[in-house]
């Protein structure tokens, strides 16, 4: 039988386990913002800095799942927890390959910032924007654990993928225009991409979130229902 | 206290677990393959298939999480057993994801077959090739908890890496000889990207294997270890 002082531990734990991933989800949040900085701003130091502090995120990562798995390990959760101790140890790994696209971004903007600048970016920040956004309300509704919420950010994927096209096609003409821009526009486009695969692991743990609670998968659906 | 007869069950399903994994593993390899083959063959009803088959590697997914959480809830796994069942739930999310990537090499296949073939197919094949191996290694590297196989898939990764910057290469040169190539080779671009990420994902299996085993985290290691 759990003591009470157990069932202490065990609040704590859990809090705990709320707690650091909403911190290692604004972390990502911020190496996103500053990975794009450091494209955005021509800062190739900044974009040094980012891809250094990647080792935070993956820190992270380790250490929130040995605290799911201790918590699985020292408490029998009941199904309630249990779901959401599973969905945790589901969404570190969501987070720490954002954490990879971010390092990504940076790598691609080390070597467009050594190269004549080729358009000023307007698509690219917005998208950001969009996607740190998404992790930021997809991880309330984690803890929160509102559906309608975690639906939002499922519908709100449809704008980054949008621009994602939109950039597609932009780079496109820049390169029939002028072959002398097809390495850096081939490049911009793969910055496009990797915001684009940072909306869907948001949306990856919105879909998480109504799975965690409804017990219902909404992913792979043509149509996302009104509400949940 | 556990029965005799719950002991058996539980057995009975971390076994069932074991086979799952590898079924689904043996699913998406299957699916990877044939997505190349739609590409290379020009045989755009085999994507379509392909894409519709994306469905059976969803249901798996959920199939297999619901067991995990089952085994976590009906027993109170030993520290081996824990460490295996959330892996599992981790490596289920890289193969879904991989089924995933599947669909856009298809959904890519199906607006190239549209068009005049740019140029015959040898890279991609060969990638396509390694990653279904890479897959099919770090599940046998799980179930059988042997870090060695493990660590030769994170080897192994190098060699897609190399292929993808080797097609980038070419296609960015058939772009600048010709602007009308520039649509399709993007696309050949982005298939190798695809191809590239699913040897990232069995590369990610690998790595969680490791960490399973040794509690070692293998993962952004500039140089990887001879042996472990």
């Amino acid at each position: 039988m759990l003591t009470q002082h157990t069932d202490k531990r065990y609040e704590e734990d859990l809090k705990k386990l709320r707690e650091d991933i909403l911190y290692m989800g604004g972390l990502v949040e911020d190496q996103i913002q500053k990975a794009v900085s450091s494209l955005v701003d021509r800062d190739s130091n900044m974009a040094a800095t980012i891809i250094e502090r990647d080792k935070e995120v993956n820190t992270l990562d380790v250490e929130i799942d040995e605290l799911c798995i201790q918590l699985l390990a020292l408490h029998q959760p009941a199904a309630r927890d249990l779901r959401f101790i599973t969905t945790a140890l589901k969404i570190t790994t969501d987070l720490e390959r954002i954490g990879d696209m971010a390092v990504n971004i940076c790598e691609r903007a080390l070597e467009l910032n050594a190269e004549p600048q080729l358009k000023p970016y307007i698509d690219i920040p917005r998208m950001a924007r969009i996607s740190q956004r998404m992790i930021h309300e997809s991880l309330d509704a984690f803890v929160r654990e509102d559906t309608n919420l975690a639906l939002k950010v499922c519908k709100d994927d449809q704008e980054v993928d949008d621009l994602n096209s939109q950039v597609f096609r932009e780079t496109v003409s820049f390169m029939i225009e002028d072959p002398h821009t097809i390495n850096r526009a081939m490049k911009i486009s793969f910055i496009s991409k990797y915001l684009e695969r940072i909306a869907d692991h948001a949306t990856n743990i919105a879909e998480m979130v109504v799975f965690m609670v409804k017990g219902k998968s909404i992913r792979h659906l043509k149509e996302l229902p009104q509400s949940i």
